[in-house]
């Protein structure tokens, strides 16, 4: 059922000076997969940890084993900045403290984070299949980070709700503060992408609260993301990249990011109008058309589901429904 | 202008033993005003540090000088459970490491944390202020973090709103994890009680972002919060306490906590039936009625305003608009 491809195998990545040499979209012109884990040989039980993908899947490179004076999260990371990032890059170069793929359980690519900022109605197949009109601003909404999961975690079908749908969503992760951010400048203060899952309880949240979203949004375990927080500059083109969700092994979604009405830059400066964004914020940007509340008859989540959200050059996060 | 009268001075509070016997309906037995400030004799530029105020505007014990085993945030304090409150308990006791209170810049008693979670339409009152019907189910909102902002700091007008209003509030904050809590054990998960103003851009709440309150509500800033949080056992009826907010010394909201429609318990076991509860979470519990936007004609906050919230047995803030 899996669609992944390695996509970016970096055995020999780039040189410090070549990196500065690059084009500086992202953070630091630094091209890696990064990834939060525990190690399966402590029991799985052991503390949070850092690394880097040497591919979607592959072997993970261990950071602080590296380097002890590293950071043992990715919100610490990215609090550092570019000297983070190029400390990572060091590891990778050096060949070194490299984990079998099989001794590593991949967690969320960021735990506790300040803010899980979602959008909605941000695709414009996905207003059309709902006959809504195409908003002139983003409707901006919140998860609390205690609903953020693993890529390969299970989602908990809450006794609360009856109506639990997918929403495959492109995400992406602020890594540098910022206020009053211009849209040119927006891509800047972003770490890098990732694949989320916006799981919704539809009757929560299009039905009771007062209309208020997020109680539907914000169940524990209704943000699966991953795999792995791609850095900027190894995401080529990521307002063009396929996006997919299947259910069972069935095509529920497919769309492109090229849908979406408002892209990371204009989110950014736009969300960065009301508050302060910080390393470690989360971006949802919102889902294309195929979620299961719009179907004739509506479709909902099940137990034994196994619900796959896949975007091209991310990869895949794949949870089962409990 | 100021309304305070200095309410629960421990100069010798209970001894460990007493406090053992003494019905537990909050975390620890404690009865303690728990602040965060940090030192102008460090220029006001150090650390954030954690004390007990020794009555409201008092002075105030530093744990850290105390025991520098001791923890620097209320987070982590919290986190602590029992033991961290044991631990403040002794300091206090001890009559030592005490600073005057001009040395003490108060910021608000909790920082950082993972949740805001906010209640609309809370007061009985103040549905009836706006015509709407009493809710039969709490209605959960939420602010960001980065909201929060200290007792004495300024509310900062931002110049995407032109109807920015005030809203005085009970806040409690969670001590102990829990999901799925009962009524009954509810109070045993609140480490204390303290004063927010829910400060809204009515703007943004009602007419723009999709209806969804969440932007209207979180511009930097809009959450101060203090001036201590004041533990469950030093609060006597929580649900029965004057509640007030003044605009340059006049009177604008004046009502009772006895008019909340959901109390501390219920909201605690309605919104964990959502999401994992975990130290440090904030609730504010809704506002009475007397907002400017249902007065006639409507009334908004401008540049050079000072908004007093006070409630009873917790005290006062003051925040200048800027």
């Amino acid at each position: 059922m899996r669609l992944v491809r390695p996509l970016h195998i970096l055995k020999n990545p780039f040189s410090q000076r070549q990196t500065q040499n690059l084009a500086r979209r992202g953070l630091s012109g630094a091209a890696m997969r990064l990834v939060q884990f525990k190690r399966l040989s402590d029991g799985g039980g052991g503390e949070v940890r850092v690394g880097v993908e040497q591919g979607e899947g592959l072997d993970v490179v261990d950071l602080k084993a590296f380097d002890p004076s590293m950071p043992s999260t990715m919100k610490e990371l990215l609090e550092l900045g570019d000297q983070g990032l190029d400390r990572a890059q060091r590891a990778v170069a050096s060949g070194q403290c490299v984990l079998k793929r099989s001794d590593v359980r991949l967690l969320s690519p960021i735990l506790n984070p300040e803010k899980v900022v979602c959008v909605g109605m941000n695709y414009r197949d996905h207003c059309l299949e709902q006959n809504a009109p195409i908003p002139k601003e983003p409707i901006i909404f919140s998860k609390f980070p205690s609903a953020i999961t693993g890529p390969y975690d299970d989602i908990v079908l809450p006794s609360e709700s009856q109506e639990v749908d997918w929403e495959v969503e492109l995400a992406f992760v602020i890594g540098r503060k910022g206020k009053h951010i211009k849209e040119e400048d927006a891509l800047s203060h972003v770490a890098g992408f990732t694949v989320a899952n916006d799981v919704s309880a539809r009757d929560w949240q299009m039905k009771r609260n007062g209309r208020q979203w997020l109680l539907g949004k914000t169940f524990d375990s209704f943000c699966p993301l991953g795999p792995a927080l791609v850095t900027t500059d190894a995401v080529q083109e990521p307002h063009r990249l396929d996006i997919r969700c299947l259910v069972n092994g069935d095509t529920v979604q497919s769309s492109n990011t090229d849908q979406m009405i408002f892209n990371t830059q204009t989110l950014i400066a736009w969300v960065s109008k009301f508050v302060t964004l910080t390393p470690g914020d989360v971006f949802l940007t919102g889902t294309p058309p195929g979620v299961g509340v719009f179907r004739k008859p509506p479709v909902f989540l099940k137990r034994g589901d196994v619900v796959e959200c896949h975007i091209q050059q991310l990869g895949s996060i794949i949870n089962k429904v409990v």
